[in-house]
């Protein structure tokens, strides 16, 4: 198998490490040098990802190494830390700014010291969150390396079955929103795509895991779009149903789908419900979680090669594109899509090398669901706080923690840049803080602008007007006038905002501005149809308020694509799939895009024509 | 729960015997009297079917209750045997014509013996496969009892969950003819429709029992349309694969599957080719059979009830008629289905009390396909006949064994009587003679002009032109002229029919006829398609002789519905479905038909609008 391989190589050893081959060399040189055509060439003859690791024993003990990291790291990239895995070889180089480390001096690192450098993100601001996710990966390093051994053998068993039919098993998620969950199933391998919870008013639901063709023992990977918890809520509910297999996402899908776990169970704790999982769970999850990066082709099954796209819709949010049975069908499950560039982040993309059938999201498929502009939503937002401002009061935004909150966070501070708004103090309050902490430690999954204002030390999420707060005397923010607070949840079902909604309620020159979507029961949803007695628990009784601040609702700041952006993503995706399978939508909407998609009028407009399909949950479909 | 039971009733045990409950009493005379009203009122109480039977130690001595069942039963009724059944004390009276016997007399016999009497059809002709499933039931008496005992249980076991939604999974014959089978499952219940073989050329295919969502250990029940073996032919592997539930059907469908399932495994044992079942599984699934008649409503899971009607196709073919989830929709199987009289049997029923849901062959789904008249069908072969008697030669005609077979053999009964042909001697060979057997054993699944010829001792198939024939000198046969020979199999695939053509290929009087369906790639496709050379086996060598018969094909003997009677069937359904799911027809004509359900011509000219649905293979759908 290495005949090609030149014995002054001095391989010691060849494992899995996940799906790829991880090499062990006492000269690392030999494969670096060449311009790395010897890994190439190794790589195309497994067909595998070849990764080169440092012979155990040649290692340069951990002093050394250390010395020699710490003289050869350019003092501008800031090196906070150093964390030798000896489990695989690797070094994990915590820097303040990776981007300032030319990859020469990583080479010379790993060919001086046979340590294997991986770079790390340290973030400006302290987070707990990223920290601990660390500590979980170091302090289980052997299970972990067992773990991706077993995968990679996992992954590259020898089929025992044909694959010559693929089937979409609708979970959650099919004619309706929450709850997604899309199960890829061959005569194969069974690959579940997203795993979330549907919110509802008796409590929350899960997918359709009681199906009889789904058996969470049996699956072979999980794949999750991002971190919102209709899209991944239900993931630790797997581990518990005794699932042992590997989850891929992105790295920030990871760290925010952590913060989201705890939130979850935190909150079904202090409102009394039933704990759907636990930490044991959530630790489950991170130490089962396989990362990849926009692009990176990764083998998952026998016969099932994954890769993730950027959707646009939150940071590190994928499309996953499955390419199966070695040119039988390729697969897209967009997740959630916007298709049009944010301040945040750059829209969905679009080329992909094969695609016959399109899984695609349908919250806003209604010939109505026309959003305007960010451009226009960031105006409108300037313009209240402004009159807010002038009145002496102020603007209460209830934000969801993942994205909108960033959103909407970016426009306040482009309105002061520009001018058109006074620099005054924005207080933020909920996981909001950790959240953007994780968005500064990825800058790589961020629009363009704003990388490049964190990779030139002007990272807007450590504005000097931002205030985190987590103080209980809540009166003191509330004084500090003007002021904008953003605080969770985004429609007042609970969290901190209620607390200042108590303070400012009866206050007539503030502001209460909506900017996401209110599901219908929620406070926000029956503030927005006209309630204006509000009741609040004070010391242990109930106590009503006249609602009199000044109520908005700025549309456009929507993660999602609106019915034009839907339909010109289909006219956009390259090539043009065969198949579109709507989900993600309420049963109405998704009709109305249906025949809308099948009608003369589109097929002469667009040229295009589809096989449109629209299945309800628990239907198993053939797409070859 | 039986405070309306008069205390003189004397029950001494309750009991579960299948699905329904058995009163055992010392005093079936309390039952009896008053019209059965005291039986309708506990069955309407238990909302179960309910049957009386005699308290064991109260019934009378066998010897003396032989007496008494002798002395009351007519001498014309033909008493020929008594079977005393010990472990639910039924005695099994064989006649030679039930008919003959007022229902009071049966009455009257179990009032005076405790015996409760079950009237059994002693067929006129000796059947070797009738006496052979009465044996095996003999033989298992208290296996059976525990059965049905057990079966009881199960289908009034407590619901686990809520019956919501109600999916058709496609095993087998979906945009295929071949291997029939429909699982229909609920939450809380798994029901299979069919279990049939798909012949092909590089063997027999099963229907995709190994899809995730099946599980033979988890059925409730399979009920099978008719003995043909796509629909039947795979029900022993089932239970080679763990089955233990019950089989619903009708009786003469058992009777007619024992046959078919003997000589498959015979044939493959001739052929060399492997045996996917044995004896075993074959008396397994007798065991294991729950006969049904047309008509009759049984429970069959918590919250599926079960109704077989006629299906005009073969001897005791049937409908399948699903009542689910309390009213929450009702499902139609047609299985092969012929919306027309034949000389055979009735058409197939058409008035349901509800019917939301029709699974629906499609045989002959293309606007082509439509064949002359049965009338015309037997004029043609008159002709044929005659022609060929004129010549002094024979008429060989191959048959199916199961239907086609009894349909020509009146028919040329029909023409003899009708004079359009001299009496001249048929002779048939193959299992049509056991097959005939079971059409006489059960003549009230026939047409009401073939039941009244057999009550009136003109049975057609004991008519004297009738020869038996079983000889290995078939020489003897083809002296006879002249004469006609049916013989099987149908396609010349095997079977006597080969050894019949071989002596009469070169003699340029006699005459080949086909009367069915000719699948690709058989030998009788391709002498329709010109081959006039043939190859046979004589003692050991290979021998090649010229076809020199006239060829001859008569359309009209099928027992599927024409394009025609497949729309007269929809036209003619009350009521009138809102779905219609397409099966067992080639992928073009489904397509074919799906088009013309769903054009604004068939809508417009019957104002009749239907879901028209065309699954494919190992697809599940909602239907609720």
């Amino acid at each position: 198998m290495f005949s090609n391989v030149p014995p002054n190589a001095e391989i010691t050893k060849i494992d899995f490490e996940g799906p790829k081959i991880a090499i062990y060399t006492r000269r690392p040189q030999i494969f670096l040098d060449n311009d790395s055509e010897l890994i190439k060439r190794i790589a195309k003859t497994l067909r595998k990802r070849v990764i080169v690791r440092g012979d155990e024993k040649s290692r340069l003990q951990e002093e050394t190494s250390r010395e020699i990291i710490s003289s050869l790291i350019p003092r501008e990239a800031g090196l906070k830390d150093l964390y030798f895995n000896e489990s695989i070889g690797e070094v994990e180089i915590e820097l303040l700014s990776p981007e300032k480390v030319d990859p020469n001096i990583l080479t010379r690192i790993f060919v001086e010291t046979l340590w294997y450098p991986r770079v790390l993100r340290r973030p400006p601001v302290v987070s707990r969150s990223i920290k601990e996710i660390r500590d979980i990966y170091r302090a289980e390093v052997d299970y972990r390396r067992r773990f991706l051994k077993e995968l990679g053998n996992n992954v590259y068993r020898t089929p025992l079955f044909e694959t010559d039919r693929v089937r979409i098993v609708s979970l959650g998620a099919f004619q309706e929103v929450g709850r997604s969950a899309v199960l890829v199933q061959t005569p194969e391998s069974n690959i579940l795509l997203d795993a979330g919870l549907k919110p509802t008013s008796g409590g929350d639901e899960l997918p359709l895991f009681d199906l009889p063709e789904f058996d969470p023992q049996n699956l072979d990977a999980v794949v999750i779009t991002h971190a919102h918890l209709d899209h991944v809520g239900a993931l630790p509910v797997l581990f518990k149903y005794g699932y042992k297999g590997p989850v891929y996402m992105t790295e920030p899908t990871l760290h925010l789908a952590k913060l989201l776990f705890e939130d979850y169970i935190k909150v079904a704790e202090r409102e009394g419900k039933p704990q759907i999982y636990s930490a044991r769970e959530i630790a489950s999850v991170i130490l089962h979680t396989y990362t990849l990066s926009y692009g990176e082709v990764t083998d998952i099954a026998p016969e099932i090669r994954l890769t993730l796209y950027r959707s646009g819709h939150i940071l590190g949010s994928s499309l996953i594109h499955l390419h199966i049975g070695e040119g039988l069908v390729n697969l897209i499950y967009t997740g959630d899509i916007k298709f049009a560039r944010t301040m945040l982040l750059d829209p969905a993309h679009t080329k992909f090398p094969r695609a016959e059938i399109l899984i695609m999201e349908t919250t806003y498929g209604s010939k109505s669901d026309l959003l305007p502009s960010e451009e226009e939503a960031v105006l409108e937002l300037g313009k209240i706080i402004k009159e807010t401002i002038d009145k002496g009061g102020i603007t209460l935004i209830p934000v969801l923690a993942v994205g909108r909150a960033q959103e909407v966070l970016l426009a306040i501070l482009n309105l002061i840049r520009n001018k058109l708004i006074p620099p005054i103090p924005i207080f933020i309050e909920g996981m909001i803080d950790e959240v953007s902490a994780v968005h500064m430690t990825f800058p790589e999954y961020l629009s363009q602008a704003v990388r490049n204002q964190i990779y030139n030390d002007q990272n807007p999420f450590t504005s000097e007007n931002i205030h985190i707060y987590r103080g209980e005397n809540k009166e003191e923010v509330v004084g500090t006038r003007p002021a904008v607070i953003l605080a969770t949840s985004g429609m007042l079902t609970g969290g901190p905002v209620l607390e200042y909604l108590k303070l400012l309620a009866d206050d007539p020159n503030s502001s209460l501005v909506f900017v996401s979507y209110q599901v219908e029961g929620t406070l926000g949803r029956k503030i927005l149809q006209g309630l204006r007695k509000l009741t609040f628990i004070e010391d242990g009784k109930i106590i009503t308020k006249e609602l009199k601040m000044s109520i908005y609702r700025v549309e456009g700041f929507s993660g999602h694509s609106d019915r034009r952006q839907l339909e010109a993503y289909l006219r956009r995706i390259e090539p043009t799939p065969r198949t579109v399978i709507l989900n993600h939508g309420e049963k109405g909407k998704i009709a109305e895009f249906q025949s809308y998609l099948l009608s003369e009028w589109f097929k002469k407009k667009t040229h295009l024509t589809f096989n449109v399909l629209a299945p309800q949950n628990a239907e198993a479909i053939r797409v070859v």
